[in-house]
């Protein structure tokens, strides 16, 4: 993590109080379709209720800006800090993740009660915090910590529409989280390769804004020369690979993969299904018939790897990935766009398209610590180091990802295994494989 | 199954009407405590949700009766069966169990909607029948199918409160499901023993009125010599055992047992704790202390038989219980009386206490068919018989149970390292073993 | 366990000499086919390796005989009693069950030096007894620890057969224990049915020869009237349920059994293979083809209990079988008799065929205590008290057990899902069912 | 795969006879210490009993080898294909991994016969392709096919090694595979950091000496300055790890890391024991005591990782390992100097100590395929590719490890929970962390 800046008086002026705001009143909004019910179940291990969600971002402000800031701050409820800590050892005790679907009681209006409590306090105290009222020194790491807890609550708005399509996929009247928008038709776009010639670069977070810790140090790496596809991977592209039997030869698969498949008899991407001969998808405006043009969502890591040497290709390197995103302009639908599925690409017009937004996109890199990286001390710190360890690095952002959220430095992580993130792929090659 | 009565025109006056409003308002009566949240949520596959049950027993009337019977009856809702089915192999394809708790629509108002269309409709159904309006040859199935689906309602109504302790005691707010009531507090009774000849006797249900098909046919046994304990055992014994080192002496277990208590690190009956010293238990009123003069309840076959052993004594078969009970009058608490955990018992006054009403009483008898059995044709016919495996008998009734449910012939049924239900344990001896 | 038998001087005379050399001899007749691979391995938690096998009844005489009662006997080896203690809580720590499939040392030719210094010891110590070396007063309780060791030992002969045709039915070049001997082969008998009045019997040990614990007390009861099969299940008329679709007629199951042969997916008995239309069965003589006239076998108690249902019958209860079993004089295949999988049946000549011996048979009674069972003190009472949970009875022993092994009152168990042992079926009915 | 050296008269001169003659006695040689049960067994999945890996290896050479190049060579038997084929998808069905155990026929005997044959089969064909009687086109592919079985076996060889300590480790009798060695006793040497500049540089295989193809190709990368320890960790400074609480501080654990010590209990390295307040370690020598100037062995990504944080430092790449390696010359103990644990180390000399031999290293690279990898068509295909997914790479090679088999370029591979291989670690850090 970075030094954190100097103490100096034009500190009061950055304190993000707008986007706190922000990030606040848009979690309100995504929880407002949702009944009682279906914010306290938990469908799977990996994914939490709804209701943990908004309480557990509260509990992070409360947790980390709160009790160790605020003057004469009393804890809102001697409970909470076991029943929405997520994973913070350093914290204390916390309720086991697989029975957070338990958790009946306390009430959504309690919790929502909670949640006000918190933002309302937080307002205050960021008044306070740009009034004078708080001891100086401390804000610089009183800033960092509100942008981590805007992050972290953004990061779960797109855990919370993960974790909600997954209840509603279970059920077989497929109900829509919002109303169905129209899809919009295209053609299809052929694939074209991008060329990158690679040389010494340098990637990681290099400016003073905000960012996790594991996306620094920038630092210098060398790049062979490759190629990027101008675009994710589509629905019609994964049809000729269901059709050509991918899913059935074993040459195309990870050992890992194979046997992932094979056990759990995956066939297709998460959330489709072929009634008479049709295939259509379970998304959050309910479900839909596949659309060949929009890129292909809800795919694990093993099935992006037995696409990609389907295809004679492979994916990019998060190097690659990310030297290839700084020179690339063009962006794909993101959360406020309100368009929470997979859409039609434009048509080619030469340019890179969609690295940020859209889907996010599978690297062959597994998240791990770049050169010179030292985890933060403290609780701060479990945040990111601690998972170093068997996940591939995700790029890019999706539909379901904040504007403001989103980095060309920023590395997200899933177990190869995982499916239920919005996540696709972008193929890449050496610069000789044609 | 008995042979249906013939049908007479009397029968018209003994459609169960009465007795299916009042299972109904019952129903609507047991839920009023508790949040959609707390409706939703399956906390362990051998139970379910609250909005299950009262759908369940609704479907249970729509498909065995309304479908078949009532003219022009069009299902409710295509996928309800699907839905709400809960085991009915020959009812079709159902919703897998282990999901249940993921069924956040319909909704809980949806569901009570759906309920209550269903009491409309049989009320109105009924009103057919008496009048003449039903095929008259129909009217002895009719009849016994209501008397099933009121039974089976009773059924889930204990489930439904077992389930909802079970959801709530994970949950360490310890919330009450009603406001907790006043603990009678009385003296220890000390243990007497009553003995009973045996000899030639019958078992079983002999009556004309409604009985389950496995209570039947009423036949002969003998019975050896035996004795009986004049109430089942209480807590105050049970600390006893705990302090003896009863969940730490193998020689007192069944092998299975004590796999299951070694794996599952159990030292004390289901929902007891310990805090500096003190035990408390969590009940449908909440957080209570151990009261010493009250009957153990969420013991477990297991820990029963090791207690028995511990005593050097055993239970007893399910002969002799109902050979006993038959000769007993007082009763312990049941559903009506609203006490829903179980109360310090009265003073000795020379009678066999509470063998109905109270806590279920272990036997050791395995769940087998009675010489004679024959299982029902068609889905009807899943109901008891295909349990016949792996199951103890339980007898008697508990404080959750509806006073016109149980019987003496009632046959419980569960596997011995179960202990959510409302169960405990009365001691048997051989005659000659004092 | 009943009174041990006065000291007489006459009991010098009763120590079983002869049955201990027999046994032993039989023993090492039964590992000459085998070599120290077969010996070593280990094919499922419920089988042990041969070694193990050998040892261990080597170690109960050590430990239950020449530990307690020989004057200065020394243990043979520190480790052995870790090593070859099966389940004797009151022993001491013992070998996890699961990995005995691990010990490659000690050697086979240690542990059979092992079986010989034991041999010896223990003849030259019953020796001692008969002479009158030994104290008088513990010579009751010496014969009886004798008769224990001896039938202990015969019924690891029978468990050490059915282990290494599990571990044999794993290997593709379907190796034979012994060279396959001509199968006999008879046309199919017709099953009739016997008629059984009941009425009050007793069942149970009543003599004063040897007999396990839980065969004890001999004690009243009542039967209904009855009827039972002349003989076993043929395989013929397995072939016959399985091709009326047995196996996947859920109506036909025990709850218990659809989930065990749905999950496992039974489709026909263990060992049992189709390959073009023709069916064989993997046995102790190798790969042979199904004789249609030969007793099924290796049928789980759910099988049974579908294959009953199917018939329209039921299988009898312990009592029934002991009943008619002590009427009836025909037997069938000991171990003795060298063939040791199941033969042609005799044609019927009116008596009821191979009560004892041929296969064991399951019947409807669960494993519980006789009334007026105790369990005996100490570690001889782990040996079958504590597992008097989740099986179900057998009864009349098969090819595999010693001829001198098997009684009327013997009952054997298993849980229901089990199917190495050499298990079968016969038939019962209630007296008016037909 | 780099393209096949083309078909040049001289190749007949490299066809690596003496190479094969000597892997296959070495093999011949390790099995002598083992009993026929010693070979049978499988103590856990990831391993295979001796029997199997001697035999595969000889599969090896038949299926890719005698099968398609060997004039009118038949199959030695129709099954040892099922039987000893590993993980080749493309060459057909193959007996399951975890039953690998239960193959108790053929014996060894056959198996060594088996061996013999293939041994002798193959020496006649090197000697035909010497004579140049084997069409002169195939030669490269016979050729590089060789060193890949010789390679092959290699790798079994120590994997043979690693799976019969794996076994022994579970006798209390703690038997030695070899008779014990004298060990090594030096003072410890204080842990010395050498620096390396970094900056652009080349990994991977370079010559044209056979090597896998995942060392390929030779590409250009960019190292940062970093700093490497001059031997690898030892039991001294893994003792004071434990002593300082390392294994029960979260903080130090990667995520993964945690669950797995939590829910194994690991709390010291594997085949470590604690008796009396004294360690000592189970090896291929018998029990030892753990002599702390030795590098510590058998520990998991995981416990290298929290050991590394705990010493603020961190492992290194495999890139600048193999930096590191090539300018190194010293080297530790191989499978020929036939001492099977960890020695003492000598004292710093100012080199860097064992890069190759000794022990294995961790690297925090995850096991992935370099910039213009491409995996070979076909079963040999299957070798390394498709295991790139969830590993990490170790380097440098073990005393378990033929000294002919280890190449600066080598990469192997490991589950980051796995430590019955012959593994430690060499810590690293960052030029400015001290």
């Amino acid at each position: 993590m970075k030094p954190l800046p100097q103490a100096h008086p034009s500190l009061r002026e950055h304190i993000p109080l707008k986007e706190f705001e922000a990030v606040r009143s848009m979690t309100d909004h995504l929880i407002e379709p949702l009944s009682p019910e279906d914010m306290v179940v938990q469908s799977m291990t990996d994914a939490s209720p709804a209701k943990w969600h908004i309480a557990h971002v509260s509990w992070f402000f409360e947790e980390f800006l709160l009790v160790p800031f605020c003057p004469n701050y009393q804890r809102y409820h001697p409970h909470y800090a076991f029943f929405y800590n997520s994973y913070y050892n350093a914290v204390g005790e916390r309720w086991v993740r697989p029975h957070r679907g338990l958790q009946t009681k306390p009430s959504i209006d309690e919790v929502i009660e909670y949640r006000h409590h918190i933002t309302h306090t937080m307002t205050s105290f960021i008044h306070q915090c740009q009034k004078g009222d708080i001891k100086f020194d401390f804000l610089p790491d009183i800033i960092h910590r509100i942008h981590i807890g805007i992050h972290h609550e953004q990061q779960h708005q797109e855990l919370l529409l993960m974790d909600i399509l997954h209840v509603f996929s279970h059920n077989p009247l497929s109900p829509a989280y919002r109303p169905s928008t129209p899809a919009v038709m295209r053609d299809a776009t052929p694939l074209t390769w991008h060329d990158y010639e690679g040389g010494m670069t340098a990637i990681g977070h290099d400016g003073d804004d905000f960012c996790y810790d594991h996306e620094k140090p920038y630092h210098r790496c060398f790049l062979n020369p490759y190629q990027l596809a101008h675009r994710p991977v589509t629905n019609g592209e994964w049809l000729n690979f269901i059709e050509d039997g991918g899913y059935e030869r074993h040459e195309l698969w990870l050992s890992d993969g194979w046997d992932y498949v094979s056990r759990h008899d995956v066939r297709h991407p998460l959330y489709w299904q072929r009634n008479e001969g049709e295939w259509s998808v379970m998304t959050l405006h309910g479900m839909m018939p596949i659309n060949r043009n929009a890129s292909v969502v809800h795919i694990s890591y093993y099935e992006a790897m037995a696409f990609a040497r389907w295809m004679d290709a492979r994916l990019p390197t998060e190097a690659e990935w990310e030297h290839a995103a700084r020179q690339s302009h063009h962006t794909g639908a993101f959360l406020e766009d309100a368009c929470l599925y997979s859409q039609a690409l434009p048509h080619d017009d030469g340019s890179m398209q969609t690295m940020l937004g859209g889907v996010w996109e599978w690297t062959m890199s597994a998240f791990l610590p770049y050169h010179g990286y030292r985890a933060p001390e403290g609780a701060i710190g479990e945040y990111n180091a601690k998972f170093m360890s068997g996940q591939m690095i995700m790029r890019g952002g999706s539909f379901g990802t904040a504007r403001q959220h989103i980095r060309h430095s920023y590395r997200n992580f899933f177990y190869p295994a995982m499916r239920w993130q919005f996540g696709g792929v972008r193929l890449a090659r050496d610069e000789d494989s044609s």
